[in-house]
């Protein structure tokens, strides 16, 4: 993450906090080290051993309260205007700063909706708490997961050529994988084979490496979230794969999906092609319906009931995420009313979001059918940002 | 981490347990993807995406209540006997097997004191107290921090063998370092050199490689936990680094200092030799001290006392800190009793946890004087894990 970038994201942030009129954002940590705010790539650039709180407000000042052998640091990573170093208890500093600005809305780094909001940890919340017990400030604390989501949703023409960048990569080694796909081939091969590229090519994970890529063959696999396993490709196997590289700090996330012919076998066999074309179809149905204002539960609900109609079991997830500088990113979730979604399936989308559409459904006897595609949210609907799979890729 | 060491250190906490009488640790998470309780690596070995419960229990019991798309990969990882996977919600399993086990008091990953038994977001935390109000389980927890203080610190002679490894490694690499080191070379570039013999050798950083190594040169640097900078190394400045290897899982911490002769000197000048010594002195007078049953600001004030005394300012943080997983591991620190730190100088030392002693002064116009060494705790004394720097290494 460079300087030049988190300086335009906290700018960001100040607009945001004007439009929802909060005085101040605080993102309070300590020994990230040990257990890292999630925000802190994004609008600080560096970590912090003792308590410390990084602050931006409503008026554009940014300050870092932190230990003060953490200052020279902080002053070399440059990325906020005002330091205010202490060498015993961050207490007196921090009231003196709170004094200053007296914010009358304080949002903080927690959340039960979002875990890129709920960077605070319980212990850190009651320390907080405790430092500021003589003072209103405590009062006057709000969830952050409003700004969260807007400053990680809302990307700005540069984030977007950014990820643009990482999903036409992770496209290219899938092609490859395509060229590399055999008989006799384990979904581990598959997965050490793309690991290699993306480390040849100097790329990191999207996600953890364990899982990334995640390769699935043949019916009954282990099913999404699983690592590759020892299982051979077999003729008469759909195999589908997910995949991406971060690159420059940007992730993405795509599936695709390739049948193995049988002996003898000259076309793709009729069940396999309506799976797959019934994923390829709830796609394109979701993502006419998307655009800003609508609700991410409505969208899933088009995917999920065509697949549905269509005679197959429905999928044991949401339809899509957000993406960004991590896979699974912002905050409104193309995702059902299922309560372990919280309120995030409810929220509105908005221009600029990047989510993902990713249904998925079993063919009897064959495999998993899974296609994973992006798009912005535009003005007025929705722009794809990967190539679409159209067709079932055929392993020969 | 190997499911071999993760099995060994989910039975230590059994035994953990049993002696502090408590009947249920529950690690509560979300999202690793995007914030990691430090505890998961130790005693799961992987993540989870929607909320998860990970249970052990007094009576030897493990449980792991996940959202049902992550059943298979926590089979295949295969360090929980019982998994309970949900789909829509967490609520019902999570009750079922509370109530199942009805534990008296339940241990969680939230702590005050402790980052590493501060897992639990204080987002996570509202939903867990949610998601239990109908039941007794919520008014029983206590903070899992002298459980995760125990079993990080009490280090098996496995986990022993581990560390000495790690800590012979970095020594290597120091020595190294001590060829590479020439007046007009800067910090960057022996970072850099540190940096690519890391990466050569296979091996992890102890910490964030910004960060490891911390290059020092010459008087008025930049202070501990800055990053190196374009500082070039001149005749008469004391350097000093800051660095270790994470191998096999295992951190090492270690410093070293070394000193540039003038044109025309050939031997060490006498305040510089003397601070050396003093730094020197005062981690063998601090080693003598350790044993179980002291505390912790105990052992800093002998080192402390002993560089004031010699008419040096004290240095601005804790004399050392426990090693493992991670470099800042553990509960007890050797640390004073300033509020930062909250109670862990007043933890009693326990054996077999590993520390760094780590003091420093400022030698006025040459730089800073630092050795870190690390000691394992013994049943009557402490032994040193590292081969000690006796004497200052000379750049010619």
């Amino acid at each position: 993450m460079t300087k030049e970038l988190i300086l335009e994201k906290q700018k960001q942030a100040v607009e945001i906090l004007k439009e929802k009129d909060i005085d101040m954002w605080m993102t309070f940590v300590r020994e990230t080290g040990n257990i890292k705010d999630p925000m802190l790539d994004m609008i600080v650039g560096t970590g912090a051993t003792w308590h410390s709180a990084f602050i931006i407000t409503k008026e554009g000042e940014t300050v870092a309260v932190i230990g003060s052998l953490e200052k020279a640091n902080m002053e070399t990573v440059g990325t906020f205007k005002r330091i205010a170093p202490y060498l015993k208890s961050v207490k007196e500093d921090l009231i003196k700063v709170l004094s200053e600005i007296d914010p009358k809305k304080i949002a903080i780094n927690f959340s039960r909706n979002s875990s890129l909001a709920d960077g605070l940890t319980y212990g850190c919340y009651l320390e907080l708490i405790e430092l500021l017990k003589d003072t209103p400030y405590k009062d006057r604390f709000i969830s952050s997961e409003e700004i969260v989501a807007a400053l990680r949703g809302r990307k700005s023409t540069k984030e977007l050529t950014l990820m643009k960048d990482s999903i036409k990569e992770t496209l290219s080694i899938f092609d490859e994988v395509t060229g590399f796909l055999q008989p006799g081939k384990s979904e581990k091969d598959v997965a050490e084979f793309v690991r290699n590229r993306v480390k040849e090519k100097g790329f990191d994970f999207a996600w953890d490496e364990e899982h990334c890529p995640a390769v699935f063959t043949g019916p009954d696999t282990a099913g999404a979230h699983s690592g590759p396993t020892d299982r051979k490709i077999e003729r008469g196997h759909v195999i589908n794969m997910d995949f991406g590289v971060k690159k420059n700090s940007y992730c993405a996330d795509l599936q695709r999906t390739w049948y193995v012919l049988k002996e003898g076998e000259t076309e793709v066999p009729a069940e396999v092609l309506k799976g797959f074309n019934v994923i390829k179809e709830s796609i394109q149905l979701a993502a006419k319906a998307v655009k800003p204002g609508m609700k991410g539960w409505e969208i899933d609900n088009i995917a999920r009931s065509y697949i549905v109609e269509n005679g197959y079991e429905e999928y044991p997830h949401g339809l899509g995420h957000q993406v960004g500088r991590v896979a699974h990113d912002g905050g409104a979730l193309l995702g059902p009313r299922w309560e372990r979604y919280g309120n995030l399936p409810y929220m509105e989308l908005e221009e600029n979001q990047v989510f993902t559409i990713e249904p998925r459904l079993t063919i009897p006897g064959y495999g998993i059918a899974t296609i994973e595609e992006e798009v912005v949210v535009t003005k007025d609907g929705c722009e794809f940002l990967s190539d679409n799979q159209t067709e079932i890729y055929i392993i020969k």
